[in-house]
């Protein structure tokens, strides 16, 4: 495709532009709440919308697909040709609840505009991946009669409550989801002036262990010194998971990093002065910790962890109370790098746990979720047209941003569906999680370009 | 004096024992509950009801002494002359508080015999102390004219609110509580059949940690691997005051702890088979734990120790909660022996946790209390007089029981008077904190055979 079909297509979007915030205000009036299941028909509504929109544009085989909880949408356009790609798009039309509505200035099920934004919940979180994805389809098949690429829609319905149908759904469609590149639009910019483009996700294996002793909480004066303290045992496991530099001690646990390329750690280099600022904002400190041997991004975003979140014994209200506590116990998330197996380090972990069972104390320890880390892609081909699309509609490439957290699905889809992963979001909003949740409007309509632009620079990627 | 003085004033007692039994009983309707403040005219009544019948017996000097909390009663004897020696005897007047109340069977206050047991708060704990050390003065008074040994008594009115106003009473008291030998009558014996003498008590020294880290909890993706976690320093600390073999590892911490003698250490290993044995019951546990250098009841009783009573960080609810949290804190009980100084314990434990203070977590250390341990007689004259007693009385020597719990006014007493201490109460009982608070009646009346005995046979342990 040629830069004026780019051109024909945005032309028809801006012409376009009050009826497209009409019918995104439609979706967002559907309170598609996925962890309430008072509004599991609002959730099959916002499906069926979906539906009806991408038979409205063009879109073939659109359809709602069943899952054991909520139903995925699929739509398809394979008309570009065998020697073009095909680009998997994912995003989310379930939304978070609502909780504490009183804290909302307007509902949040009635869209509305303030200043320059748009506030409704599920606005930036994620409808906005659904309808700027649809909207760009729109416009370009309105203006030119076709699309430059094949392209795939997945819409999750359950994202905000932990995606548990999403593997099997995968598993049982793989053929349907096959695809060149999977592109999450589940994201956002950096901040309201720059974009921003995930290339990694830690992994995440979360555990908990429980030690126990006596059959209650004994009298410190009559057992001090002869009964073994579940509160100490405790202590000393979490200790001896670090060293003083903080390396993690579990055997194995690094066996399988993979190191950044040059060009990666010169990336990360230049990003570290502003991101060290916003960390400072964040956290209230002014220094930071970790293993000596990396720099602070390498250690946020490309080396394991290993933290206690949670840890309890005995008596912890005011005063002193003179026990030997009956039980111990605490909470682990261990963030995983490329090409770490949640698998594997679970086995590790428990296995280092276990190697301090003792005659004198009871120790349990049970794993309770693991998902893989993501190492999308960095640079190529693919990461050009994200970038040239970026510079065509913000005058700037995106940051390639090294995510210390974890999206569970997308390390699954990577795995499962053999694909190439990159993920960005069409620009700024905020309170995704929170009242007043918004999106601002001049993204939401660049963000449409954005899509038009890489719609058209993937084309020649592949 | 004479065993045909000792059957005098045995005789007088069995022939008053009902009345003797009716004056108790008139103590124990005062509800005398020190804790709580709706009840101090009632402390104050029992206080003067006391004065009333040491008044009565012939006691001198006999008095209610203010202090900044419940009064002292006060009361002496000292007419056996100056190569008599004088027995300073302590025993409280207060009670605990009654609750659960709905789970007494008879009222708290109204003293009721159920079998072979009288019922009734403090019946035990401990005004079992305060009236048959009376009932005794008053059997030898009554009968011989004259006491074998020049007494006083202090009757405390607040030990059940932690004795605040004892330090400073007998800081301002010296004169008028000196003495050869401090009897505490505020114990049991070790059960039905066995009497007990305590030989020692450890100190204490309590403290409170806190360690705070970021300004809020983070999300443990976000900044896994650059923030310092607080419960990762708070089990640090914890696992560095220990060896693996559970010696302390305060520096320092060891430097004035006494060894026992042989004869203590051979006393002790004769004890051990049958305290095990309540101890399992107690802990539900098959082995126990610590220092192996030392018994079992070495360790219980001559070891200082160290103990984290309770220990908190971060999520602690179900599920999992995926953050680094903002702080981590947590409570300890170090139990010391003779001859630990509580101020040099506490200086060095906060020497300890300071030692870990870094640039990435702040650390605070409070001492919350702090008390003396007592090493009691063990053997000598006194001891034998007490034995003498109990042989008589009970037809066995009481054992000689080292307590791993904490007397604070006892170290306090012991170092402001200067003077030999020994412990023992008269007989069994039970509930002493709980409903159903209980003393067998038969002991009642053997305990004063016992005071009577003891206080013939110590008139010549000097």
């Amino acid at each position: 495709m040629t830069d004026s079909s780019i051109e024909q297509s945005t032309t028809y979007a801006h012409e376009n532009s009050s009826r497209y915030l009409g019918q995104f205000k439609e979706l967002l009036r559907i309170p598609s709440i996925s962890t309430d299941p008072a509004h599991k028909t609002d959730v099959n509504r916002a499906a069926d919308w979906i539906v009806s929109e991408m038979h409205r544009i063009g879109l073939h085989n659109a359809q709602v697909i069943p899952t054991a909880g909520h139903p995925v949408v699929y739509g398809e356009w394979l008309q570009a040709g065998a020697n073009s790609p095909t680009i998997l798009f994912y995003a989310h039309y379930d939304v978070q609840p609502v909780d504490p509505l009183e804290l909302w200035e307007s509902p949040p099920f009635e869209p509305a505009i303030r200043g320059d934004k748009l506030y409704a919940r599920g606005v930036i979180d994620n409808k906005c991946g659904v309808m700027v994805n649809l909207q760009a389809v729109e416009s370009i098949l309105e203006s030119t009669g076709k699309l430059p690429v094949n392209l795939k829609f997945i819409f999750e319905g359950e994202e905000e409550s932990g995606s548990p149908s999403m593997e099997p759904f995968v598993k049982a469609h793989k053929d349907l989801l096959s695809a060149d590149l999977l592109v999450s639009s589940d994201g956002g910019s950096y901040d309201k002036d720059l974009p921003k483009v995930f290339s990694s996700l830690r992994g995440l294996v979360t555990a908990e262990v429980g030690i126990t002793g006596p059959i209650g909480d004994l009298h410190s004066g009559s057992y001090g010194g002869v009964v073994h303290n579940p509160a100490h045992m405790a202590a000393r496991i979490i200790a001896a998971a670090h060293d003083d530099q903080g390396r993690i001690q579990v055997p194995g646990f690094y066996d399988d990093v993979r190191p950044l390329s040059t060009a990666q750690l010169e990336d990360l280099k230049q990003q570290e002065v502003y991101i060290l600022d916003q960390a400072r904002q964040e956290t209230g400190l002014d220094v930071f910790w970790g293993v000596p041997d990396y720099t602070f991004l390498e250690r946020q975003t490309a080396q394991p962890t290993l933290d206690v979140n949670g840890l309890y014994s005995g008596y912890q209200g005011p005063g002193s109370m003179t026990i030997i506590p009956s039980k111990a116990g605490f909470k682990v998330s261990m963030r995983l790098v490329a090409d770490q197996d949640p698998d594997d380090i679970a086995e590790k972990f428990a296995a280092f746990i276990n190697s301090f069972t003792s005659d004198t104390l009871d120790i349990q320890v049970n794993i309770t979720s693991k998902c893989w880390p993501v190492e999308a892609l960095f640079d190529g081909p693919c990461i050009e047209a994200v970038q040239r699309a970026f510079e065509a509609t913000w005058g700037r490439p995106a940051l390639l941003y090294r995510q210390g957290g974890s999206i569970p699905i997308m390390g699954m889809m990577q795995r499962e569906l053999g694909v190439p992963i990159t993920n960005f979001g069409y620009g700024n909003g905020g309170n995704g999680h929170a009242p007043n949740e918004f999106y601002r409007l001049e993204h939401f309509y660049r963000g449409i370009d954005s899509a038009i632009h890489f719609y058209h620079y993937i084309a020649s990627a592949f």
